[in-house]
């Protein structure tokens, strides 16, 4: 199954993305539908206006998620090539609502930084509480998987020793633009990212050092994960601040992030107004 | 004026703290209160019900803001003694909700960490949006100031470059009880913790390196802040983690946090169930 929130003329709206067709479920977003323990069978069951597939406009897929972590330094081929050894734990920071953006919206790059760069990420949403938990019962706590770029200010990130002022830029960070549900997403997922169509970086979900279920399970441990709440696991190599000489991201040029079985963000570069 | 959120039989309610009574508001906290651009004139003219100010049961002052920084390595005296260099920048990271607990309320020490440590701070509550702002503009968007601990589990905090993980383990933080507006709360407050009566920490809010209107102004290059969203603004000299040997929180010990004409958050610590 495949959700996603929608903006429509009414004000957005969640839906189940069938084949053919959008179907409203009742709720404004994905995240309100994730809050009712029963959403797995209300959006199966959700017989609401219709929407034509083709041109949805697709809000982030949770608009506000109560916690939005990502992980660094997590792909193991990644680890290798900077000549790092494997981390023994999860490297965690945060990400607040307002970076986010649509599957398809522009990429805002502020006049701040002139170092706006691509981090192409599995995310995973939290379906249910999630609390002191092994990785069984964190796995069964999933609701599903979605495509994030943690597009990143280098500049700003690397100002002081905590990351999260240059991962935070307003309107920077699309998600969407479908949770998809683990019985379609599968495992062992290929991710992609192109800049104007050249291929910047390219790699396995497999290669994760900690997993979608080894991860919550960790975070679980220091707090409760709530349904909405979303984690981002982290980016493999071919960042464009790694290569010689860097490159950043340009207004114009388009970023497509893309998980095979998952979706796809296609997001234009613009510069702030 | 001061405001608070309170638990009552009801659920919780922001009142207006009057020195012989606290007054509803007619929000059920305070960060619902301050998302009406007209809070200020609705809390200083409420007039539903009224309670006892001795005996309330604050919960946190807002207790879901949109987005809690916090600020590290930010006192002028702290700073020398560590022997570095005075920040060009604010250093920041997250705490999520979920860590916070009412003014009164038991410091959960968990079970994972053999090293919770104290840190107290004067923290800043947003009151109207902040965006691109100068100093004077985010000065004027500032609804007041509480106090905040942000109690951090040093083992877990160092376990990978970013603090993150040390910052946030369930209900360790307390905030509160009061959000005293600027004018009340005014300038150069002298900041203290003591653990069962023993004075920790002392310093006066004159000493920070990034003030409060600074702070904010620096954060809304990057993003909005938004009414409700709470920053605070870091600790100084006089963690258990610098000591010699080091001290760290034991169950049955008393933690106080106070800021002079702001206010005081007493906290007992207690193990894990």
């Amino acid at each position: 199954m495949r959700l996603a929130t929608i903006r429509t003329a009414r004000g957005p709206r969640a839906v189940r993305v069938d084949p053919d067709r959008a179907v409203e479920t009742g709720h404004p977003d994905v995240g309100a539908l994730l809050a009712d323990p029963a959403w797995a069978r209300l959006a199966a069951e959700a017989g609401g206006p219709t929407h034509h597939t083709a041109g949805l406009d697709y809000a982030p897929v949770v608009p506000r998620p109560g916690k939005l972590i990502c992980v660094g330094v997590n792909f193991h081929a990644h680890i290798r090539e900077m000549g790092r050894e494997v981390p023994r734990y999860p490297t965690v920071f945060a990400k607040y609502p307002e970076a986010l953006i649509g599957a398809y919206d522009d990429i805002v790059l502020p006049s701040a930084s002139q170092a706006m760069d691509w981090e192409a990420e599995l995310a995973v949403v939290v379906g249910a509480p999630v609390r002191h938990a092994d990785e069984a019962s964190a796995e069964a706590a999933i609701a599903g998987y979605t495509v994030l770029n943690d597009v990143t200010a280098r500049d700003w990130q690397y100002r002081t020793l905590q990351w999260l002022q240059g991962k935070n830029f307003e309107a920077t960070t699309p998600i969407g633009p479908h949770l998809v549900t683990p019985d379609e997403a599968g495992t062992g997922l290929e991710l992609t990212c192109t800049l104007d169509g050249e291929t910047m970086q390219t790699a396995n979900t497999a290669d994760l050092v900690f997993g979608p279920a080894t991860t919550l399970a960790y975070l679980s441990t220091i707090l409760t994960l709530n349904p909405g709440d979303v984690v981002s696991l982290g980016t493999p190599g071919g960042v464009g601040h790694a290569r010689k000489p860097p490159r950043y991201l340009q207004p114009g040029q388009l970023l497509v992030t893309t998980i095979a079985g998952v979706g796809e963000c296609r997001n234009m570069c613009v510069t702030e107004k």
